[in-house]
């Protein structure tokens, strides 16, 4: 049988090691789940006869060995920062690997020894990286295929909650990393191409350049700019496109909401704030407006940030309790945006039976005998629950397939590669329909950047 | 004759070396300054016979120590970063050194090496840091004598235009380096005490949290917080004041005006805009502001901003020219804060005969019996001309008493310290008032923080 080490059995594993044990016997398969916490990996089994879970510590370097040694493919399902030390004993051991994760620097930085060992390291095959590039590219080599030459390519992913479990006013529950979600945006300002024009969006207007998108059937929702809208363009072969855009999808209204909390300083993560643990969080928001011995935290926050009386987002805020005079943050040392994301997760995180849903959405623009042409296509996916959720699915299935692909030799070419080639996506986007995973096509005319919205 | 050995004879250096070689055949002292450009060092000493230039560039180790080996005392008027390796010379010759700069960690670590050898090395005497530890802690320790108890300590400090030479709209020219101007505020946020309560503001909302301050003869100022309000908490012994805010001052408007530039992130120094040399100020301004292929830069930014037609920001704005289509930026590969100033140098750097301005203003409340009271100080010194300017004087003047007091043993306790010691302040902050440095001072009603501004 062929061994398939799976490292990490996280949220994100569960369709990924379904697929693969739906597959075990017809296929000669047989799974070693490793994680540190061998529960978790016993859970995705069950009793599965093609598979056995290892308690498995990453950073145990004989264990870690061992395992990859006696494999014959690595799946690496860890945060992306500890990658290296698997691949490094991958190039090593003479194994493929697999990840859903960003090339690193120290991953790029093996792809000569990667490639002289005739091995492949296939990186970014999850959703966002990863189904965004398939899709992405399969469009724009059609469009290449028929004489089009690419002007304008816009990306937009979101992990959002699914229509029948939305059920709170910011039409927003955290479907993934919480952290991640509080901290959006900061950095360096958003840099993106607009009719050949680079633009600049720092964090403090982030949330309010948003644009809209449609997708019928799920209705309206917003975009605000990724800080990389540029990663791509020459790896997507784009240099000659007048605009390049990629951004996070959110239900409408979303960012001007979030917006609040921007402004006032409370996504804040490069200070702590003092004796955090002993306040309210009426006195975590007080602390972000002016003393005054008389007026309330209500009327100076919506002074401060100009909120009329009839505001919906003044609703929103109340929804969260941020105003409670009882509630404790009960945090030490804590950043205003670690106090933030305690008050959000008290509303935001997922209820038992909620589903969550994945929503992608691309706009191409091509010339084509000197006439201009736009194709949009997108994507929605919906949770079943909260182990086979969307964001598992489409993280999941991409490496699974791809997995089988590096193993039944499908995938040929040596190195540390993401899946931009079109004996790669082609098939993975194929298999991907048969479990809904689905891209809706339609010709629209081109407008060009965003014309319509100042 | 006394040798004192001063390094670097730059803008804020005059003063100083005149009031030295004022003194210099009374007090019998011979002055050596030495810079790298020797030219500047001769154009401030003239043919005087008791001072003699010379080149020093203070990374070679060799003319440097020589230079130190022979002085009875030095004074380091280099940038901050600088000092260290004069301060190590100071230490290994056994010379006493005097600063303006604020007390570096590494040269604190000095201090047990100092205070052994009975040096004094004497830092933060300029204007700010300088005049205003000096100035405070009279106030603060007149108030402890009386046995009352400090409740409140704020203190504003600008380097401004003098009304005469007052005359563009942002009643603001740059009279000191211009870089920390554009990028003043940056980092995390302002961090004070207000009333027992600690309190945030991020850099996107520190010019709209401005406060009022009237200084009689010169009308209306406003502040904005600075970073460090807490830093010299301890130092002044002002652990159980339930308000402590230092700020800087500006004339009325400025700040409003200023914050269109940091919402639209034209202050931003951590990335470098592309093809900067090609662009106009219009494109450099259109960069921040979303494509269009009709709208004006100008209504752009009028709605990005929400400015209102009749709105004087406008004014403001058009006065600086930054929507030139002519006018080329021409720095390569610059950030743009960089581009930001270079524009604003075109309309704000001083001219041939306009004067500066220093301003000045603590607030100093206590409580004593019982009762609660305040005494508000303030300071207002003009320049003379673009040599003789109030930054220099006030700057140079400090650091010139300090040097002589060292040097005939007037300030006698070793170690690396700041002017906060009765014996060093009394006799510098007298005979300062000689120069027409002086402080006014007033009883005010005690209102605590700010009380009538939300």
């Amino acid at each position: 049988m062929r061994k398939i080490l799976i490292v990490g059995a996280g949220k994100s594993a569960s369709y990924l090691i379904k697929y693969l044990l739906d597959k075990s016997t017809e296929e000669d398969l047989h799974l070693i789940v490793g994680d540190i916490n061998i529960r978790n990996a016993k859970k995705l089994i069950g009793d599965h006869e093609n598979a056995n879970a290892i308690s498995l510590d990453v950073f145990d370097k004989v264990s870690r060995q061992a395992a990859i040694q006696s494999a014959d493919i690595v799946v690496s399902m860890l945060p992306a920062r500890f990658h290296l030390e698997v691949a490094i004993d991958c190039v090593t051991y003479r194994k493929n690997l697999v990840t859903a994760s960003y090339v690193s620097e120290g991953m790029q930085n093996l792809h000569n020894a990667v490639k002289e060992k005739g091995l492949i390291f296939m990186n970014e095959i999850g959703v966002d990286p990863g189904i965004d590039h398939m899709s992405a590219m399969q469009v724009i080599d059609e469009i290449r295929a028929k004489g089009g030459k690419m002007i304008l390519f816009e990306s937009f992913t979101g992990g959002l909650v699914a229509p029948e479990s939305d059920d709170n006013l910011w039409n927003y529950k955290f479907t993934w990393n919480p952290r991640n979600v509080v901290v959006a945006g900061q950095g360096s300002a958003a840099k993106f191409l607009q009719e050949n024009s680079y633009k600049y969006i720092p964090y403090n207007r982030l949330f309010r350049r948003t644009e809209f998108l449609e997708i019928e059937g799920f209705g309206r929702f917003e975009a605000y700019a990724n800080r990389d809208s540029l990663k791509y363009q020459s790896v997507y072969g784009l240099n000659d496109v007048r605009t390049l855009y990629r951004g996070t999808m959110r239900r409408v209204g979303f960012s001007r909401a979030w917006n609040m909390f921007v402004q006032l300083g409370l996504t804040d993560d490069s200070y702590t704030i003092d004796d955090s643990e002993n306040m309210t969080y009426r006195d975590f928001v007080n602390a972000f407006l002016p003393y005054s011995h008389t007026d309330s935290v209500e009327l100076k926050f919506r002074h401060a940030l100009k909120i009329d009386q009839d505001d919906i987002v003044w609703d929103k805020l109340e929804e969260l309790d941020i105003f409670s005079a009882t509630k404790m943050v009960g945090l030490k040392k804590a950043t205003p945006a670690q106090i933030l994301q305690k008050i959000l997760m008290d509303s935001w995180t997922l209820a038992e039976n909620d589903k969550d849903m994945i929503v992608m959405y691309h706009k191409f623009g091509y010339e084509l005998n000197g006439k201009r042409y736009q194709i949009d296509s997108n994507m929605v996916v919906t949770g079943e629950d909260q182990t086979y959720t969307a964001m598992a699915k489409t993280v999941g299935l991409p490496l699974a397939m791809a997995t089988l692909a590096i193993l039944n030799e499908k995938i040929t070419t040596p190195g540390v590669q993401i899946p931009i080639a079109k004996d790669v996506y082609e098939p993975i986007l194929k298999e991907l329909q048969d479990y809904g995973i689905v891209f809706t096509e339609k010709d629209v005319p081109y407008l060009g950047y965003n014309p319509l919205n100042v």
